[in-house]
């Protein structure tokens, strides 16, 4: 099973890599107990007993530079957010079916660092949660079930979203009710006429619908279209296919998981385009690693949705996620993360694009604020994923960590937590052009 | 809107209840920011700010006996839980694709509290996630799509899980590869000839989904059947339907989520039946709060899984959460919460038998340790919802939390922490007396 059904970057407990006797007894004992449908990153898995900032420490105390994780946002073992989780704890912990004051003071901050008209909450544990709710909302408003997605999605785990999926390989059917799509071009690969190419495709997937006689729901879109190989800059392309959308009385859901809380610089992905979302989805750095996602939506959305269907997750907006949630949300604010993603991510992106000019094998660098993505080819121009598996597996050899994503595995995925700062900058920019250089 | 779509113990905001000028504000914001979906428990709501043990406060510093949360096993704001949280936030808090302690040590734990053949385990956040992949597991290795519920089942919140939940009322729509069947009959109802009632109805659902053209996937029980109006004792005839489920091929899911973790006096709730799971869902009490859920398997269905499907949640075993349900084990484990939910629990049922032996209008008394029903009915013998709410509402003006359940909502439902004490059972009891003879 080489390409471990198509997951990038995954341990093979096949392969015979050596590991040390610690590890080892370690992987065995993981094997029995968490069993086959649990994958590790690595050629060699990394273990790691602790962390900080942007670092991760392995059981010899070496430290791992973080470029790849973007649930600890603010910071591997934040301590204002390990502070405010413990003194809740000490307070109070319960659900959202008694009054409580921290959920409707978070839930506010919440809402006020979005467009007008988004101005409700859910609250859920997981992005998946948000995107089966967020989905689930928008079938029930429209009544339709057909809902568009681009061509390598991820959209989540649970049996809904996993349907809206396809990146988790063929094994991981699509139904009918979901068709998928080419995502909007970036500047560099555009060829479409007018720039409204992907509006076609929107119309296209409409009328199958129609053919397939299942009623039109909507559209969900990662706002960076990670998994698609990160596309940060399908500007007026893709506001044009959200009309479309509109258009034939669809809802489009952002689903910001990856890119909300200041990744791109901006708080939100969905702001680069000029577009409004119905439904916008948030999840992983929300609580910095503390369980908490969210739907923000449209009051007419919501009131719809709540006269018919009643919702209630135990430990939705429970008072210790919440205030974990606040807590980033301070940091961001205070440390201005937002800016120092922008600042950080443009330097990074002028000296990737500066490595990228040498290597004939680099083609295309995009990106946003800490988000960024270096396309590996060939020299017939075709994907590397070969070669993106050897740099992200030389890069973990010099105790860096990234990832590699998009269809073809051959995209170099670089998401660090936003904290990273100047000098973990140069520490990334060193060990990756001498892994572009090993590797050519 | 007087019954809120079929919620028992909802509040109704156009009712007019008088409340404080905090509260009143408080819901005012609270209905902008959090809108339609949200409901509140109780004619007037409560507002808390504090919990202890079996206590939760309100803003005047009154306490409440909470007598209804099983999320909070061990305690509101137990301090065992709060000092492993903290410890586990300063050192590391990561995902599950690298290599770490403590999700391993937790899952051999928690499978060995399991019969031998349920070995392995996998983590989500919520027990909606773990039904949702349980479900989607049991589709994924039979082949099949269709799925045996009980008639007033709760089973979560996802789109696939909601499908299992007809409790939510009639806006939910159940799909036909979803069947509905009375649950077994308890010991003094009972009329099924022979015990085999359940077990015929399990047949005939199979047969039915022959008809529908939909191959038979498996069953999912709540081992106690509560949202059904709790039923812990149908003993032999709950068995013999499993029996009929894994004739045909199909997998049994029992749902734990509820029952799990000491409720009932034992570890699990499906130990009182001589039955064994093929797959088991777990929840609730699980972190006391901190989300994290599970679900425990054979090794051959994992593996089937696995070979065919990658199944990756972001917070799924993070260290953190762990680190919370590590030390609910500790504390169940220590201060032998089972055995004082098996001794409370029994004499609560006594003391309630003896109530209801006063009380035309109480029919049967069930349950399980810590977890109790009263059924309330009119001379006629009928389902008696209004009296249950009058008692459940006037009980919380006693400060004692309750709540009703099963389809009439006219079962009054006890479901305390499980450090329940023998002179909180003495509030309660005293408490319930009053409000009985106020209410008759």
């Amino acid at each position: 099973m080489s390409d471990r059904m198509h997951m990038v970057n995954s341990f093979d407990p096949t392969s015979g890599t050596v590991m040390d006797p610690v590890q080892r007894d370690l992987l065995a004992r993981r094997q029995v107990v968490l069993g086959a449908p649990y994958r590790l990153f690595y050629e060699k898995p990394v273990h790691f007993v602790r962390g900080e900032g942007v670092l991760l420490f392995d059981a010899d105390g070496a430290d791992y530079l973080d470029a790849y994780n973007n649930v600890p946002v603010v910071g591997h073992s934040n301590s204002r957010v390990q502070q405010a989780v413990t003194i809740q704890l000490g307070i109070l912990n319960t659900h959202t079916r008694y009054l409580t004051d921290g959920v409707i003071d978070y839930a506010e901050r919440l809402v006020s660092l979005f467009p007008a008209g988004l101005d409700q909450a859910i609250f859920a544990c997981t992005g998946s949660e948000a995107v089966d709710l967020a989905v689930r909302i928008a079938r029930q408003c429209t009544g339709g079930e057909g809902v568009i997605i681009t061509s390598n999605a991820y959209h989540g785990t649970t049996s809904a979203a996993a349907e809206l999926s396809p990146s988790l390989g063929p094994n991981n059917p699509i139904p009918p009710r979901v068709i998928t799509i080419e995502p909007p071009r970036s500047a560099s690969e555009r060829t479409d006429v007018g720039d409204t190419g992907f509006a076609e495709r929107v119309e296209e997937a409409v009328t199958e619908f129609g053919r397939r006689g299942i009623r039109f729901a909507g559209m969900i879109i990662d706002s960076v279209m990670s998994s698609d190989g990160l596309r940060t800059d399908p500007m007026g392309g893709f506001s044009l296919g959200i009309d479309v959308v509109k258009r034939h009385g669809g809802i489009y859901i952002a689903d910001e998981v990856q890119p909300g809380f200041g990744r791109t610089g901006d708080w939100w992905g969905f702001e680069r385009y000029g577009v409004l979302p119905d439904l916008v989805v948030l999840g992983k750095p929300m609580g910095n690693g503390i369980p908490i996602s969210a739907v923000v939506g449209t009051a007419p959305i919501f009131d719809r949705f709540g006269s018919e269907v009643r919702y209630f997750n135990t430990f939705g907006g429970n008072p210790v996620s919440v205030a974990a949630a606040a807590a980033v949300l301070d940091e961001i604010t205070d440390r201005e993360l937002r800016r120092s993603a922008r600042s950080i991510g443009k330097r990074l992106h002028e000296e990737l694009t500066t490595l990228a000019a040498i290597d004939a094998g680099v083609g295309e660098v995009r990106g946003a604020g800490l988000f960024l993505a270096l396309d590996l080819i060939s020299a017939a121009g075709d994907p590397d994923r070969e070669r993106a598996a050897r740099i992200v597996n030389d890069l973990r050899e010099r105790r860096i960590l990234i990832s590699a994503s998009g269809a073809h595995g051959n995209i170099l995925k670089i998401r660090p937590p936003l904290v990273f700062g100047a000098a973990d900058a140069d520490r990334l920019l060193d060990g990756l052009s001498q892994a572009l250089s090993k590797s050519r």
